[in-house]
C-alpha cells in the first residue's frame, strides 16, 4: 500500500509517509540529498531558493512545537512560504470535516502538507485525498511512524560510522508505543545493518516484535553488549501513571543509560535520543552530555534531512503533477 | 461617506472597506487585476515582488483562521512582510485604547491593516484614523460588510459566466445576519445583473430588505426557478439556539440545497458557498461535491482577489502618501 | 561581569544584555548604526539583506506582543528568518530543562536569541551558555534591564536635542520596579548628560537610589523644573492592589503629567513614554497627544535601534565565531 501511495511510477518519492516499502536506494538518496544541505563547519546553514514561491502548510492536529519548528525552518531555508494551521482553533472547530479543511487549504495553493496527528494512518488518509500536484510529509502519526525522525537518525549514524553493514544497533525503552522505533527498525533493516536489538520491559514490547526482524532483550546490560549505536527512546511520563511502568526511579535502575552500562558497548559507540530528554529517567546526565552523545547533532541533522525530503517530494510532485 | 473615505480624489482605491459607493469600473478593475494573479492551469501561483519591503498587519479582533490565512498568503505572495497581531493577547488587554494600539502599530511602519472586528463600522473607524500613507482592508466587520469575500464571488461568477448583465442570482439563507450577503447584493447590482433574489425565512430577512434592490422569496423552490447562480450562506449554528431558527433538520427540509431542488435552476447554474460548509444543514453533500459546485474555486480565487485589492490600495496610497 | 560577557576582546558587541559596562563610544556606535536604518521622511523603511539566511529565535518566557513584534519586524527588515518560540507551550512544559531547550534551538542553527524573561539575569545566564557564534539580545529581564528600550530612548533624545551634554532629564514614576529606568539611567550617565533626576513616591524608589548617580525628588513640580526631557514610566496597575500605591486617581493628582505641570520644564522639553500608556493615570491625554510628545516616534525608532543592535552583535559574532 505505502509503496504505491508514496512513490510515482518511476519510484520517485511523491509523499513521505513511512519507511515501509522504500528501498535502500531511496533511503540513500534522501541521505545524499541531506548531505548537500548539512551545515558546513562553522555552523552556518545555506539558504537556497529551491522552493521559492511554494507554499508549505503545517497541519498539526497535535501540539509539537519542536517538530513544527524544525519543519518550518527547513521550509524557510528552502525559501518556501510557510502557513501554520492550528487545527483546534480553525474551521474544523466550527464543524467542518477534515476533508473539507484539507480541500480548502489545498485550494489556497498549498504545495505540501506537513501532517502531525494522534491517530495512526492519518498522513496516509490525507495523502490519498490530496490533488495530484500536492505532497504530504508525515511528521508523526499515532504509534505508527515518524519517518523524518528515523532518517535524521540514519543520517547521524552514517556521518559517524560510514557504512551501515557491520553495525549492531540497540533501541532502548518503550518500543511498544514508539512511532520513532518502528520507523528506525525499518530503516536500519533496509539499510542492511548486521543486527537491530530492542531492549525494554516485556510490557513495553510490541505484540508483533517477532515479525520486525529484531532481537529482543529485557536486560539492558546483555542488550548493550558490543553494539555500535545506542538509541534511547523518550519515556512518555504519562504512561508512568498506568500500570505499564514502574516508578521513574525504578525505571532508571533497570533501563536508564549510565556511563557504567555504556562501557558494555563498543568503545566507539554513539548515543542517540530524539529529545526532549528526561535526565535521570531514561538517560543519566553524564551520558547525555558526554563525549559519546550525538543528541544535539541529531537536531541539526533534522533540518538538513527535512530539507532533503521536502525538496525531493516537491521535485517529484512538480514533475508528475499537471 | 464610504466613497470619500476609501477612494482618493482621482477615484483610486486607498482603502477597501465596503462595496458601497464604488462604481462598476472600480469593481471591474479589481477583477481584472485579480485575473493577473490567478493561478494558471497547473495551479502554481506566481510570487511577485510588488509589495517587497512593505509591512502588512493582520489586526484581528475576532478569531478567523481561514480568512487570516488567505490574507497572510496573499501578502506573502506579493512579497510583503506580515505581522499577525492577536488583539486579545496584546497591549489592549493591558488597558491600552484601540487608537493607541493602532498608532503604535502604525509607528512600527505598518503599510496596511487588514481588520476583522465583531462590530459594524470598525474598519471605517480605523480608516478614519490612520496616517495618509497607510491603507485599511476590511476583512469582515459585524453584520456590515465583507467586501473581499463579495469580490472573490464576483470573480468566480465572471470566470464561469463571462457577462454579468443577463444573470439571475439567488442568495439563500440567513440574509439578516450576513455581512457577506450585504456585500454581494451591492456588488451584483453595481455590476448590473438582471435580478438578485434573496431566499430565506422571514425571521432571517433584514428589515431594510426592500431598499436593497432585491426580490424576496420565502420558498426555496420558487426562488431557484431559472437562476444562473446560487449562493448559499453559511448557517451560524449559534442562532439555532435562539428562537430565530427551527432545528437543523427542519432547516434543511425547508432551505437545504439538494440535487432535486437544484433542478429548478438553469441547467448550467453554478453553486457557491463562502465556507466552511455545514453538510446536511444548508447544503447536501451531493451538491457541495457535485459538478455544479465551484466552492473550492472560490477559495483559490480569494487569494488572487486579495492580492489584487492589496496591490491596488497600496499602489494608490503610495502615490498619495508623503 | 557584563562587560566581559557582552563584548569580545576588541570591545565589539557580541551580545546586548545591559547598558552596564558599555562605554560612550559603544553606545554612540549603536545610535549611529540605527541612524542608517531609521525611516526616511515618507516613513518607508528600507529592507536590507544584512542578515539574509540568518535565524533569529524569539525566546519569550513572558508574554509581550508589542516587544516581540518590534524584534520580529526588525529581524525581517534585515531579511533574517524568525522563529517565535513560545516557551510555555514547548518542550519545557514536558519537563525539559531550560538549558536543553536552549541547546536544542541552537542546534537548529539559531544565530541569535532574543530573550524576555520575568527573572533578572536570565539573559546573562543564557548568554553564558550559548555557543561561540550565537548572540543573545536582552528584551527585558525582571526588574534588571531592558537595554534596547533605553537605547531607542537615547536615539529619540539625540534626534531632538543633538548633544547629550547639556541635558537635564527627569524619569517619573515607579523607578523601583522598572527595568527600563535602570537601563535609561545608565545610558544617560554614560552619554554624559548634566543631570538625571528620578521623581516618584518614596515607596517606589529603589533601595540603591543613591548609588545610581541621580537626584531624587518626591515632588513632581520641583523635579520638573528646567528639565529638557521628561520620561514617564508606565504604571503597572497590578501594584495598585498592593499597599505600595494609592488609587489611580490619587496617583494622577500627585504624579500624573499634565499641561500645567509640563509648563515647569524648559519650553522645548520633550515628553517620552515606553508605552502602552495609561491615559489619566500617569499621563494626561492632552500631554500624550500634545506637540511635545514624541511617544510614537519612540516606537518607530525602536525598529531602527533593534535593527542596529541585531546587525552589530551578529557582525561581531560572525567574525569571532568558528
Amino acid at each position: 500500500m505505502s509503496d504505491r501511495l508514496q512513490t510515482d511510477r518511476h519510484g520517485r518519492l511523491r509523499h513521505f509517509l513511512t519507511i515501509e516499502g522504500l528501498g535502500r536506494e531511496q533511503l540513500i538518496q534522501i541521505l545524499d540529498t541531506a548531505e548537500s544541505f548539512a551545515a558546513l563547519p562553522g555552523r552556518r546553514v545555506k539558504k537556497v531558493p529551491l522552493l521559492r514561491g511554494r507554499i508549505v502548510t503545517n497541519l498539526f492536529f497535535e501540539n509539537s512545537t519542536r517538530t513544527r519548528t524544525t519543519f518550518e525552518l527547513a521550509a524557510k531555508l528552502l525559501s518556501a512560504d510557510v502557513v501554520n494551521f492550528n487545527v483546534s482553533t480553525s474551521a474544523t472547530a466550527k464543524g467542518e470535516t477534515l476533508l473539507d479543511t484539507l480541500r480548502t487549504l489545498q485550494a489556497m495553493h498549498t504545495d505540501m502538507f506537513v501532517v502531525r496527528h494522534a491517530s495512526s494512518g492519518a498522513a496516509h488518509f490525507i495523502a490519498r485525498h490530496v490533488a495530484p500536484g500536492v505532497s504530504v510529509v508525515n511528521a508523526g502519526d499515532g504509534w505508527h511512524a515518524h519517518p523524518t525522525q528515523a532518517m535524521l537518525d540514519m543520517f547521524t549514524i552514517r556521518r559517524h560510522k560510514g557504512d551501515f553493514t557491520p553495525l549492531r544497533v540497540a533501541i532502548v525503552g518503550d518500543i511498544r508505543h514508539s512511532r520513532v522505533a518502528r520507523s528506525q527498525i525499518m530503516a536500519l533493516n533496509t539499510l542492511g545493518v548486521t543486527e537491530v536489538r530492542v531492549i525494554g520491559p516485556a510490557t513495553l514490547m510490541p505484540a508483533e516484535v517477532r515479525s520486525l526482524g529484531v532481537h529482543q532483550f529485557h536486560d539492558l546490560d546483555a542488550g548493550l553488549e558490543d553494539v555500535d549505536v545506542v538509541i534511547m527512546l523518550r519515556l512518555q511520563k504519562e504512561r508512568m501513571d498506568s500500570a505499564l511502568l514502574p516508578s521513574e526511579h525504578e525505571y532508571f535502575q533497570l533501563y536508564g543509560l549510565t556511563e557504567r552500562r555504556l562501557a558494555r558497548t563498543r568503545p566507539d559507540a554513539i548515543v542517540m535520543h530524539p529529545g526532549p530528554i528526561n535526565r535521570g529517567v531514561e538517560i543519566a546526565s553524564e551520558v547525555a552530555d558526554g563525549p559519546r552523545s550525538v543528541i544535539l547533532q541529531q537536531v541539526s541533522h533534522g533540518i538538513a534531512v527535512r530539507m532533503a525530503v521536502m525538496s525531493l517530494v516537491l521535485g517529484s510532485a512538480g514533475e508528475s503533477g499537471s
